[in-house]
This record gives structure tokens, sequence and C-alpha cells, in this order.
């Protein structure tokens, strides 16, 4: 495929090209880069410590299924910067072979989560096709292809089903049109931004809040004492030992900002420790 | 397998006898109850509405997954009645045919979660040993049982091994024995609890918070201003508008005691909704 991908910058992304992981690089990069393929969100962030791709993107949340607790717990282990964001719709098309009809189709082949996203459609249009599970939307494309067999189609991308030169059967089968998906830009070190934006503007951090009452009412003060305000606020348990949490925060606010500096003084006088992510410029 | 259940209370659990699940149950109610087993945690919410059931059991929360998010959607969307909680610890085993070996065993059978908590185990003793995914534990001691191949073992609770008559081949091979799983009993009627506790001392309820900045920590200001604690803290996005969020909170206080009261009229004073899901006796 010629014109999709330059040389200049490489990003592990999870998932193959034409992934949704790859179109959300694409969205931020055009056509400035080199995906470096993973199986998983590990070897994401591996590919990147090891310096195997400048750049890393990662899924963190989806408008309707929530955070994916995967990723934020692999950003506590290995504490690489969050150096951009990247929010894109996802629109999930049925996909066949050249020629095929909807009501020839007996098999429909994808990830979990998008044939989870498209139940409605799936139950309505296409109640007697068998479901079958893959690790990758636009792998199921891939695989289609290969079979070439019009009774069975594949649930993905645009770009995707542009990508193998498919057929869209139908557009926007998912089930809620609200469908966004929220990306991470992770790098090795610590940077303004990868596209050289001036000012951070969001910031992303875990507390860790002292054992007393109140402690979190008491760490969420600091930010809101300055008029910092939380855009997310997202617990998760503490590895062995049961029932404590860490709590991931993202406050609109530059970690250069001086509200934020005071509010991060509050926080420490508190004995609440704050590990800092990453500050970046918000997409919204 | 006689004794083990009495025909008494009937109880929706998901998975199959031995699951567990069902030895939540078994820890609550002992062998006074019937178990309705369930393919999914939908069908444990439809059995208790339909009231093809006296009581739900569901998993909530594991110390070391965190929160179970479709547990969370399901208690918003059908507001059945949390009315006691179980906490159990999860002990991983592997299971075999009788006589059979360690050494011997060229695949391990279980649910994803219960093959992820053994990974470390899996790695190093059962490195060539090939994995493959089941809906539940207890049903792939089940399917090892059918097979009575001594190269397939499975891996499950105790009560798994022993309903089934299988050999435990080893014992906790759980990576993290900090392994706890918070079940929570639903009912379809408000009830003080399924125990007869007199005292409910734990409210779980959903705050959805103002749209102004700092309303999150205003809200979390009525508990604390009552010297009420929160035991736990859960977002989810709100499905249908993108980057807004409900809390799901557990405090240490029952729904009769004037301070929850108290809190409660100055959370409507704040406009925010609290929706109350339950009220019981905390089993901690």
């Amino acid at each position: 495929m010629v014109g999709w991908y330059n040389m200049t910058t490489t990003v592990a992304i999870q998932g193959e090209r034409a992934s949704f992981h790859d179109n959300a690089a694409r969205e931020f990069w055009g056509a400035d880069y080199t995906p470096v393929c993973c199986d998983s969100f590990s070897q994401v962030f591996q590919a990147v410590i090891a310096r195997r791709a400048d750049y890393g993107v990662v899924a963190i949340e989806n408008s309707l299924y929530g955070s994916i607790n995967e990723v934020y717990d692999l950003l506590l282990k290995h504490q690489l910067w969050i150096c951009d964001e990247v929010y894109s719709r996802i629109e999930q098309c049925l996909v066949g072979t050249v020629g095929a009809t909807i009501v020839g189709i007996k098999e429909v082949h994808s990830h979990p989560i998008a044939l989870a996203q498209c139940e409605a459609y799936l139950a309505s249009t296409l109640a007697y096709a068998e479901r079958f599970e893959h690790h990758d939307t636009a792998g199921s494309v891939a695989a289609i292809k290969q079979w070439n067999d019009p009774a069975k189609a594949a649930i993905a991308s645009v770009a995707a089903a542009e990508l193998h030169g498919m057929e869209i059967l139908a557009r926007e089968i998912e089930t809620h049109k609200q469908n966004y998906t929220r990306f991470v830009v992770l790098h090795a070190e610590k940077t303004t931004d990868a596209k050289s934006n001036p000012k951070p503007n969001k910031t992303s951090l875990i507390l860790t809040v002292a054992e007393k009452p109140g402690a979190l009412h008491e760490a969420l003060g600091a930010f809101a004492g300055q008029k910092i305000n939380l855009t997310k606020l997202q617990s998760r348990p503490v590895i062995g030992r049961a029932w404590h949490y860490i709590f991931y925060v993202d406050v609109d606010s530059g970690l250069h900002e001086a509200r934020l500096q005071t509010a991060l003084r509050e926080l420490k006088a508190q004995d609440c420790a704050a590990t800092i992510l990453g500050s970046y410029r918000s997409s919204r």
C-alpha cells in the first residue's frame, strides 16, 4: 500500500495496520509515521522502553466500555511519559468480499468488543450468522480476504476495508453512535509533547492518599482550592493489599502552571503521594 | 453428590456447581440453598427479577483484577437491592485425573482469569503445556473428567475437584496469595438482609454529581462532614454522553443512621442525585 506511511517516526501500536490504534496514530501524525505492530498493550510499552519505537499509542478509555484497566496498570508499572492524547470516533462497518450481499452472510468475524458493540445490528439483521472472535478487527478483515468466501464477513473500520481492498456492506452498525476512544501517546522520556504544542493544559497523575478518614476528599480539595477541574477519576486496587486503592486523576492544568504546583505542594503537606504520568495539550 | 445443598432457598449464581460463585454462596448460606446456575452475570440478574431465584450472588470486585464493570453497569440498569456481601479467598488448584502427575500434563484448561492468575506457576512448572480457555473453572474440571486423559489438567477450586472426584495435583498455585473476591447478594425487593442481621452498617449508592467544577469534591464532603468513610469509589461512563461519569460509592454507614440521612440531605441540597443500591451488614 503506497502512501499510507512515511518512515520518519516509529510508533508502537496494539494490533495490525488499519486497526483502531493505527487509525488513531494516523489521526495524530497523518502519514508521517511507521507503525510497529504489537500483539498486546504490554508489548507496546516494551517497544517504547526498548527504544524499538519512538512513541507508543494505547487506548486508555472508551466512552461506552469505560477505562481499560490493563493500560492503567501498565502506566503504574512502567511510568512511561504521557506526552499527548488522541480522541477517535469508533465507527464499525460490516466488511465482506467484493460482490458479497448481507443476506448471504453466514459468519461474522471480529474482536469480541467490536462484536459486542454491534450487538443490536447483529441480532436484527444477521440473527442466524455465527460469530467468531479474533484478536484484532483489522486482522479479521485480512482473514476474510484470505478465505475469499462471500458468506464470511468481518466487523472493522473503513480504513481496514480500504487497506485490504474489501467491500463495505454496511456502515455505522455500532449500537451507540457516541462511541469514542481516548488514546494516549507514550514516550520513554519526559517531553512537552509529540507535536511540539507549546503549552500543556492537562496533567495525568496517580494519587496515593493517606490512610485516614476523608483522605480522598481532602486530596481532591487541593485541586478544588486552586480551581483545577478533574476530567477523570479512576480507582485501581493496590496489588498485595486487598481493598486498598490508588486513584488515577486527570486535571485541566499544565504541570508548569503555578496553580497546579500549589496543589501539588498542598498534597505533599497532606501526606498524599502524587506521581506525575505526563502533562500535555488536551485534544478536546 | 449428597449433602451439598438443601432445597430451602434458591440462589442464582454465575457458573456451575462448585464455581467460585457457588463457593461464595456456600460460605454465606452453608448447605442451606439450591443453586440456579446461569451462564452470565446478566442471566443472574434476570433470574432474580423474574423470581426464578430468591437471591442472586455476583462478584463485584477482585483484590487483584479490580472492579467488574459489567456488574456495576447491571446494578445501574436493574437496580436490584444489595442485601448482603461475601468476601471469599480465591485459591486456585491444579486438578487432574486420579493418578495423573504434574510432569505428564500437556494441556491446562480453565477460565482466562484463572489462567492469568496462575501465570507464574504455569510459566515455571508447566512451561510446555498448552492452555485452553473455558467459560467456567468448575466447568473445566467437568471437561477433564469426561476426557479422562492424565495429560489434561484444569485450574479450579478445591470444591470443584472434590465435587467431581478429581485429584488435586497442586494447591495455591495463584501468583498473588492476597487474592480475594467480594460478592454481593441481590434481592428483588428492599430487605434488611438475607440473613436477618440486625443492623446494616454499610450502604452502596450511585452519585450523579452536578456539572460544575469541584462537584465531586463537594459531594464527598457531604460524607466527610458526617465522619462517614468511603470504602470504595468507582467511576463509570454515562452511556450516550461521552466523558461524563457517575460514581459508585460504598460508605461505612447504614441507611437508617442519622449521619447518613444528614449526608443524603446535604447531597440533595448540592443538586447531587444519590441512588441507593442497598444497605447491609459489612462482612469484613
